[in-house]
């Protein structure tokens, strides 16, 4: 089974092999096994290859599936991965394995870790990156926000991920204004901060605005995958008239992660299909934050992120939410230095100039022990 | 809070204040409440409006958001819905209530129940329709199997959603077969049969190929929000040049509802989102087929799909995943006419051509009792 896609579904209950014969047909031909020819029983319909004993009332069972069925197609990767399946109750997948030869099909990310620490100049430290907030500030306002930050030496400065196209600063004039700003922050200091405008804007649009945001000075791209689609990132990363680095946020993602009882893994959705679908940074929620993830969990999805995937580079992880510079010595010791550091509101605490210029020495201070 | 957007978030546990407090502000600012302006305070971030008595260990707290926050656009509305609070298990979105104002920017179906009523000149009875079948399938397999069923008077045939670009019968090949075969069928019987075929296709194609499924004759399109985003379907619905009905499928987002406990309420998910993203028909699994839906979650999706949203038509209901012929009775007595009947692998157990035209008559002989 070399070639064949191999996916691991973890099955509440004591129904593991009825439940696995029929996700086994419903991912892949969803019709009656029995009237499908012999043919198509054999080279489209998935193939289960082991199922185990059960443990804590869950079985692990692994269907295997002719990579044809995907057609060297991100979408439908997607659909086979998590299609229909998606609506039967207690099925978790747990893992993932999708053969070299349909992996390297997909570019994955276009700089990497290896890239950004060139263009960054930072050959062993982690990435200094930020966010533009708070929604409801005005385009000079953030402008001003990135003066300071760019002046202070961060190397990614993002929009807020809620930053769309609201009245109180308008997509068009904040791309151009920020951009501005950095470009002028960066003449002064001698920097090389890129700034990334959310694409968290109309599918007829978000392929127009990547140049457009390109054209107006923009160096990376803010991706919202479970907004837009995983396969608009890809188009976008793989644009070769773009061609710029992608921070990619986890928006709308929970769903399929924070039920224990269903849904895909961590480092599936977060790792493995970010960096597919050519993200260069995955952001994602760290432990002891805002939000719910186990520092298992966040070091699955790094594991994912930078362990082999066919020829794909590894990505970046932003481990994020509510994190604040006290969190940085710990992330150091945990997440080692292919890590983007994203401090956003606590910045803001205090003087924002003096706690990015905090921000940029604790991690210049310490390079040498990343 | 007329002209508010009010979400109702059902959270477990006894810490729902505190939870809602956070929702409000992360799901708006996404930055320390105390740091920004007054302002902001109160202009941007969101506004609880009520908090129930726990019943059940779950507490309904109503949240309201100035429409700013969303600027008019379906992506940043799905982001202020679902983005980062998607990743706090235990809370699930109950009811959502948009203005006026905000859902009359959206287009909503082009046909709804009354455009496709007068296009298939059915007044009174359901619509008739069926998925060609199965993957693994060649083109002229399937162009044969859509002569049999156009013959046999459906209203509409469309791919099934697991049909992407494969080797066995590639995307374009496919499409133009398979819609000649249903115009010749057409000529001969005098039916107006629509061919619907599956846009579970690369981002940077999806729109492209909406136009060249048309100019190759298809009559309607098959879409998968779950997996191209909603947006992307929101943009073909409402683009002019294409103009052809859409069927709405639910692949991938089955993570938002099956878990009771977290997600957002099937009636938004399938009726109200499906709507404002211009589905003219929204296909979900029904009760008692393949998957887990309760006839209560199905009439309430029927119940969003229908009922009054703004001036917005109402959508077809498509409630499948193993329906027989043997169901109809039931679906009639339950969903009504405003119903799109979807009978998909059963209709190839024994003759494909007599069950097909059984199913045509079951609908035709009933009309008047819809």
């Amino acid at each position: 089974m070399n070639d064949r896609i191999a996916i691991t579904y973890s099955i509440l209950g004591d129904q593991a092999k009825e439940i696995a014969e029929a996700i086994r047909v419903e991912q892949s031909i969803e019709f009656p096994f029995d009237l499908a020819s012999e043919r198509i029983q054999q080279e489209v319909v998935g193939q289960i290859e082991s199922i185990s004993a059960p443990i804590n009332n869950r079985t692990q069972v692994v269907i295997s599936y002719d990579q044809r069925v995907v057609g060297a197609e991100l979408p439908q990767l997607l659909n086979v991965l998590w299609g229909n399946v998606s609506l039967i109750p207690g099925v978790r997948i747990t893992d993932l394995v999708i053969p070299d030869s349909l992996l390297n099909t997909f570019k994955g990310p276009r700089f990497g870790i290896a890239g950004l620490r060139t263009f960054f100049n930072a050959p062993d430290r982690p990435l200094i990156t930020t966010a533009l907030k708070p929604m409801g500030s005005s385009v000079s306002e953030l402008a001003q926000m990135a003066t300071t930050l760019a002046s202070a030496g961060f190397d990614i400065i993002k929009d807020d991920h809620s930053l769309a196209n609201q009245p109180w600063a308008r997509w068009r004039e904040r791309v151009e204004a920020v951009a501005i700003a950095v470009r002028e922050a960066n003449a002064k200091s001698g920097h090389k901060t890129l700034y990334a405008p959310s694409l968290n804007l109309p599918a007829d649009q978000i392929f127009n605005a990547a140049q457009e945001a390109k054209s107006l000075g923009a160096g990376a791209l803010l991706l919202l995958p479970g907004i837009s689609g995983f396969d608009a990132m890809r188009a976008i990363a793989h644009d070769d008239s773009i061609g710029l680095p992608i921070q990619a946020h986890p928006s709308m993602l929970g769903s399929m992660l924070t039920s224990g009882e269903q849904g895909v893994a961590h480092p599936i959705v977060l790792g493995t299909l970010m960096r597919i679908a050519g993200a260069d940074i995955s952001i994602f929620p760290n432990f002891s934050g805002r939000f719910s993830f186990t520092k298992q969990e966040c070091l699955s999805i790094t594991d994912a992120a930078q362990s082999q995937l066919g020829n794909l580079k590894s990505m970046w992880v932003a481990p994020a939410g509510g994190m604040s510079l006290d969190r940085i010595p710990q992330m150091r010791e945990i997440y080692g230095s292919a890590l983007a550091l994203l401090i956003g509101g606590a910045l803001s605490r205090g003087s924002l100039a003096e706690n990015a210029k905090a921000m940029v020495e604790m991690v210049e201070i310490n390079k040498k022990n990343w």
